[in-house]
Parts: C-alpha cells; structure tokens; sequence
C-alpha cells in the first residue's frame, strides 16, 4: 500500500511488503523510542487524539510517541466531554477536528466507528479500538515483539507454533494479531478459550483457507504444549454480561508451575495489556511476572517506536527523521527494567 | 484598542478598526492554519485551556491554535476535577492558573464568568463562552467566514441581510454574531425562532438604534427570502426545562427544498456547530451537507487562523510570526476537504 | 542524595545540603519561571503527569513547569479512565507509562501509593500528593516561599517560630512541611487545632527529638502571636466523616481584625491552597487577601520554579538549563500580580 495519506484501520490492509516497512521503520525509531536520541520532525503538527471509551495506557502512548516524533497532542478522555453528547454525530465530530489536526486516533465503544470517522476525514485515521473489532496497531507492536523476541526477521514468522489464550470472542486484540500472522505461511494456532469465548468462526476459517492448521480446546495445560509463543488476553467484562463474566471469570489463567511443566523452556508470553490482576481473574499469575520469558513490558514498550512508525509512514516523513536528529542530554534508565512482582 | 495584554470577553469591545486587525491577522496566519509552514513564535509558553463546562470541539480549537503557533497547553476538561469542587472560588483559581500559564482560556456555565476570571488576572483571558451570555471568538471566525464566502471585505458587510434562525435565546453563538454585526450599517436581520425563544429584547434594540432594520418572525421558508447568509443555531437543550427542549425541538429546520426554493441560489448557509443529529431535531437537514454553499465545516476551519490571530495580538507577537517560520514537511490533505452525509 | 535519576517521595529523604541544592536550583529559574527567558532542555521528553484524584491546581501546576523546561506532557486526570478500572494493578500501570515518558508524577488516593509506583517504576517517580501522607514538592515550595518572604537563606531558618493551623490530622501539605522544617535548628512551632484534628504524635514526638520546641493549642488568636510565620490550612472534609465535617468547619480561621491585634506587623501569611472559600469555612477570611503580608498566591506562584528545579535535577539538566535559552518574546504581565479580592 500508499502509506502516506493513508489510513490504517484494520491489519487486513496489509500485505507481507508492507509488514516489512513497517518493521523496518520501527526498528529505526528505537534510537528515539529509548531516548537514546531526539527527533523532531513533526514539530508543528498536531494529534488528535481522541478516546471516546476509557483509556490510560493506549491513550498516553498514541500521545507519547506522537510526541516523540515532535509533534503537539491535543486529547479528549471521555465521551461525557464531547459534542456527541449534545447530539452531533461522530461524523461530524471527525470532520470538524479535520480542521484542527494533521492525524486522527480514534477509540470508540462500537465496531466500526473508525471507518466512520475515516470516510467523515481528510486526515490520516488510525484505529485505535473500535468495540470488539480491530486494534491494528496493537497487532503491529505485538508482532515487532514477536520478532525481537524469537530474534527471527519476518521470514522466520513462517511456520511458527502461537497459543492463543483467554477471551477470543471479544478480545479485539486477539482478533487483530491472529488476522496479521494469517499473512504468513504454514502456521499452528492453538486457540484456547472456554467454549462459548472460542475466536469467531470467520476468522478461524479464514486461517485454514489460507493454510494455516488451527485446534481449537479449552484446556491450556495442552495448549502451551510445543508453541513458540503464547499470547494471553483477559475477559473483556465489559462486553459480557453480569452471568458470563461471573462464569468465566479465572476459568483461563497461566500460573509458573504449569507453563515450567508443559511449555518449552523458551516459550515466549505475551499479552496486549492490562492484565485482570483481581485475585479471582488472573489470566496470568502473578508468579511468572518476573519469569524472563514474560515478554509483556517489554510487548508495551514496543508500543512507541511502532506507533511512531504507523505516524512517520501516514504522514510520509519517515525518510527524514533523522535530519532533526539530536542527543537526548536527560537521564534515563537503563535498558534493563524493572518489572513488577 | 490596544491588544496587546488586554483580555478578550465580549464582541462589544470591539470597533471596526479592531475587526480589521484581527480580519488581516487572521489572514495571516492562514499559511500556518493550513499547514503549508510551521512558527514556533510562541515556543515556550504555556496556555491555560481552562473549560469547566463539556465541550471536545471548542476546547481542542482553542489548543489547537495555541500550538500551531508553537506554545504549549494545559488543559481541563470537567468541573469535577476541580478545586472549584473543594470550595476554592474562581477567581482564585484563575489566580493561580495565572502563576502557571501565559494565557487563559475560560468556559464555565454562568454568564459574567470570564470577566470574573479576567479581574483576578493579569493575564490576557480570553472568554471561551460563558452560559447564554457570549462566546466572542466564535463571533470573530463567523465574521471571517462570511467574508471569504461571500468574497468581501469589511467594507462590503453594510448592507448585508442575514437571516438567524433557531433558538435565539439561549444561543450564545447569535447573540455573539449579531452583536458584533451592529458594528457594521444599513443591515438588515431576518431572526427566526418560535415566539418564546426570540432574541432577547436589549440586543435587537441595540440593533435598530444603530439603524440596521429588523424583523422577528417563527416562519424559516419566509426568513431565508432574499438574504445574503444564513445562520442557523440548534436548540440549547441543557439551557431549557425538559417542556421546552421537547415543545421547541426540530420546530425551525432548513431542509434542501425549501433553501432551494425559497433562497437565492448563492446564499450562504453558516451554523456555528454543533447540529444537533438527532432524527427529531436537524435545523440543518443532511441533505444540505453536501451543498457547495453550506459553509459549516470551511467556518469550523476558520477557527484556527482566527483563534491564532486572537492569541497574536493578544500576546502581542503578531509581527513577528513569520521570524520563526519554516516549512511543513509532512502530509496534509488537498484543500477541497470532504464534507460527511 | 545523588539527585540524577532519584525518585522524590518524601521529604524525609533530604538532609541540608540537598535543600540547599534545591532552593538554588530554583533560584536560578526564576527567570524561566518569569518568562523573561525560556529555555528547552527538555525538548523531546515526556513526562506522565498521573492524577488518580481530582486536581486542577497541582496538575497544571507540575504540566506547566515541565512544559516550561521544552518537554511534552501526558496527562491523566480521573480513575474512571484508567486501565485501573479494569483490574490492572497500579504496579502494572506505572510500569507500562514507564515505557512511554521520561518522568512520572503520582497522585493516589491512597498512602503509600507513591512508593508502590517508584518501586515499579525505573524512572523518576515524584509523589504528587499521596492520600493523607506527603506531598513533598508543596514543603519545597513552601521552604521557598519562606526563604523569600522573609528575606533569609536557608541559615535564616533555624530558631523561625511558626504557627501551623488548620486540619492537621489529614492535612498532608502541613505534614510534609512540618518533616521538612525539623532538618533545621532551634526552631519553635505553635501547632493550632481542634484536638480532634492535631498534628500525628509521630510527627510531634520527631520535632521534639531533634530539638524544636512545640506548642499545641486550638486557639487561633493565641497561636499566631509573636511567630515569623502563619501556614493556615483547609480542613481535609472529604478525608472525614460528614458529622466531623460539620463540626470543625470554620472552627480554626484566620481574619484581618484578629491578624492585626496579636500577630507581629511583619508576620508572612502562608496556605497551601486551595482555601475553602464557602461562607461558613474560610480558614483565612477574604478581608486579609489584599493584605501586604498575606504570601499565598505568592506562594503558588512559587510552585513553577520549585518544580522546574525538581525536573531539571532528577532528569540530571541542571547545569545544562541555559545552553537552550532564549528571550521570551511575547507580553507577560509586570511581576506585581493583582490579588482577587
């Protein structure tokens, strides 16, 4: 595809070519992503960046690797603030902040919002959540974790072993990464998920039509059995209802003992964030968080130099960060960061 | 007067002098609104966007503008969230926000707001709407959209007939727009609304003192007769009991038939935004959205270079933009931005 | 302490030296702080300006301050947008904003919060204000502000008497100050309360190890004669129950005629904002605002250079703040700021 101008709203956009430029430029935004060095040649831009459900975590990295390219972020957080409420479409809300910006983010509560605000917009769109669709950049950053993970290019994705693990049916996440690996060839998905939360059918059609071998269970203890990575998602509750959420709240949960006894010793885990933490959920337990394959900080962090990628190719300055390029002269921490117990 | 550190409440402060200033300002900062270059000529300064009222459009406009001339801003989006909330006054919190920033923007719901603000300030404070009372700089892009719709200049606006329709009492934006208009000679206003929500009294006394003719009616196909622009507002709904927002919804609406028959075929249509979408409301109908004379979204637009110009003058750089400018070197759309159905 | 790359909790963590690095650091920018220069160290760094309790004040407080050092901020500014809603731990939140900025600042509800985020966070952690606990850059601007209204440095300090009233159960910016003001020598303390709401013991019980006498009393007028200064303070109501909210509101409060009569003619008047200005609370009656003496907004005013010193020296940019500087171009006001009255 045309990057520049473009939108990105979903990864079925994408074709193996464009994988690799994105790849390929994220890799050269490291150097600003870990403060290594400054870049600013977005200075004068604008983002809006606009989250109409709530949002810390994706919100400040939209906005922070928007900022690390130079430019200025402009936020709405909650849809109780906005024209929306005084009955103004989502079409024209896009439309008008058209005027103000040079790039839209949008996160809305119901599928397809983002293609809305696209068709309303000049501007380059990109999606950052719309209802239990698509994440398309979160697919981006997990599969460049992925790759720095197995330290394997994209050609080494072919073939690889992925447990997919927790809610498949309204985790958006899920759905974003398993349509992005179906690009490759000659993979095995595990997906792992109490019956009534399996992937929909659609998408797992569409991974075997392309080749791909897929088994569908509930029982992770098998699931992580020879993969090369698993990739956990909490329940999203606020999809279910009250009963669902009580009954499959912890039904999927990988705790150290299990994985040390079923995984291979270098399987990678992975996990789009946040983690349900409460006592009776966690997909994860607590006792892997310091395990050195737990990837997920890592998996977050990575979330900069894509996004500042996914922003350098739409908005067609990709080739010329580097001409405003200066040392980063304020302290930062090391590489090796902590992780939480 | 002199612009430089005065505070921005009222259109009533203004004469035609002061109009052409912030007219050819704006125009000015037209390059920059756009996107074709980039000043920093307020780099490091610090904007206070204070808005205890909800608002997304009008609060990201206003920083917007604010970084397009390269300062920096911080925001508020709900009273909440306040120290108003603690018992803490405005006025010192304006106070305080004064020690912070370089420029406040105030919203509140109660009319007299701003000028509280502006007395407990030494900065220059700009009033972002206050209540049914004003909103100035709506006011100023109004002005600047009608003379680039209808391709004149200042001295062109005497004699003009505009129509103002909607709800005239509790709508801000028309008492803004209208008191800003009686600058001006020999206009002629058309104002329609339903009885119970006609422009207060003072105003379109104000109005014929200066002697511009006037005439009041509830009937919309008769109103847009022989009129150079149109101004529709909605419904303040949040300003009326449940009766009246019920009573008074979608009563005054412009729909593509009768602008089409009743209208001349080169009349204007303005609306300061947002419309109110919903199927019972619409004082615009969407089958005008993609009229080439519905101006909306070009108006909408017109808020950054006026905002920018407002700013300028205020913080008395007006002069000297052009001494940090360089060029935007990332993508921005054609000109001919697409207008949603 | 080694500042560069340290975490700012508590006061506890200073001894004198580090005072003294502070309030010189601050010193020198005053003249950022001013705007009669500015300066971008900073440029190209992101601070996670996190406030999980409500706050206008402080939040813009410590924006603006980064901002006016050349860095970008991301803010947070309610616990109903937070990943936090959905089960994620508050160690997990920090870390994740770890990978996107530069510097965090935390604002929790809770004790201890602070702390919890340092410890999973590698980079500088500055506590914000930690349920009834600490706000440790309050004390530092609060010793600033006491430095320059009574024309001392930091020698001048030892053998102060200071009258502390108000809330001093919950109040946390009395408990940071008081830590703060126990590194000195031979000082005096009236601590003014209704028994009910007096200072922890713990805290006393430390004054009185390290020397200083204290005077603990509920009686205003009596405590504010013969002392340097008078730091009033609100009571905490949403830290009480609604019966003691009731009854000490208004109890412990300061007015002119009272200040004139038993106060020393140069007696500073210090708070730490916000005053609960409601009719029957008002620990500093309105009729003192315009007095000579009363330091307040002075004080906050303060809150910019203070904070700007705690960046630059955690960041590990202090002696590199001038390197960037140029003039600040636009209008600022005179230094003498009106006071709302």
């Amino acid at each position: 595809m045309e990057f520049r101008g473009s939108d990105l709203l979903t990864v079925e956009q994408f074709d193996l070519d464009d994988l690799r430029t994105i790849m390929d430029t994220a890799e050269r935004m490291e150097v600003y992503a870990t403060r290594q060095k400054v870049t600013r040649v977005l200075e004068g831009s604008v983002l809006g960046n606009l989250f109409f459900s709530p949002s810390t975590r994706s919100r400040i990295s939209f906005g922070a690797a928007f900022n690390r390219l130079g430019g200025a972020v402009r936020d709405t957080s909650s849809i109780d603030q906005s024209s929306i409420a005084k009955g103004e479409s989502l079409e024209a809300t896009a439309r008008v902040v058209s005027g103000y910006t040079d790039a839209i983010v949008i996160r809305y509560s119901e599928e397809g919002a983002a293609s809305v605000v696209a068709e309303a917009s000049p501007l380059p769109v990109i999606n950052g959540g719309d209802g239990s669709n698509e994440h398309p950049t979160q697919a981006l950053l997990d599969l460049y974790t992925l790759l720095k993970e197995r330290k394997i290019d994209l050609d080494g994705v072919d073939g690889l072993c992925i447990s997919i693990g927790g809610d498949l049916k309204y985790g958006r996440a899920a759905h974003s990464f398993v349509k992005e690996l179906s690009i490759f060839r000659n993979m095995h998905f595990n997906l792992v998920a109490p019956d009534e939360l399996q992937m929909p059918d659609g998408i797992v059609s569409k991974l075997r039509d392309k080749g791909h071998t897929v088994d569908q269970m509930s029982d992770l203890s098998r699931g992580i059995q020879d993969v090369d990575a698993i990739y956990m998602t909490r329940n999203q509750e606020d999809r279910m209802s009250p009963g669902e959420a009580e009954r499959f709240r912890g039904k999927i949960s990988l705790d150290r003992r299990t994985y040390e006894r079923r995984a291979r010793p270098d399987t990678t885990i992975m996990h789009p964030l946040p983690i349900d933490s409460r006592p009776g959920a966690q997909e994860i337990k607590p006792d892997l968080y310091q395990h050195p394959n737990f990837a997920v900080y890592r998996q977050t962090d990575n979330g900069i130099p894509t996004r500042m990628a996914v922003y350098a190719l739409l908005l067609g300055v990709a080739d010329r960060v580097r001409e405003t390029e200066c040392d980063a002269i304020w302290h930062s921490p090391d590489s090796d960061k902590s992780i939480p117990s």
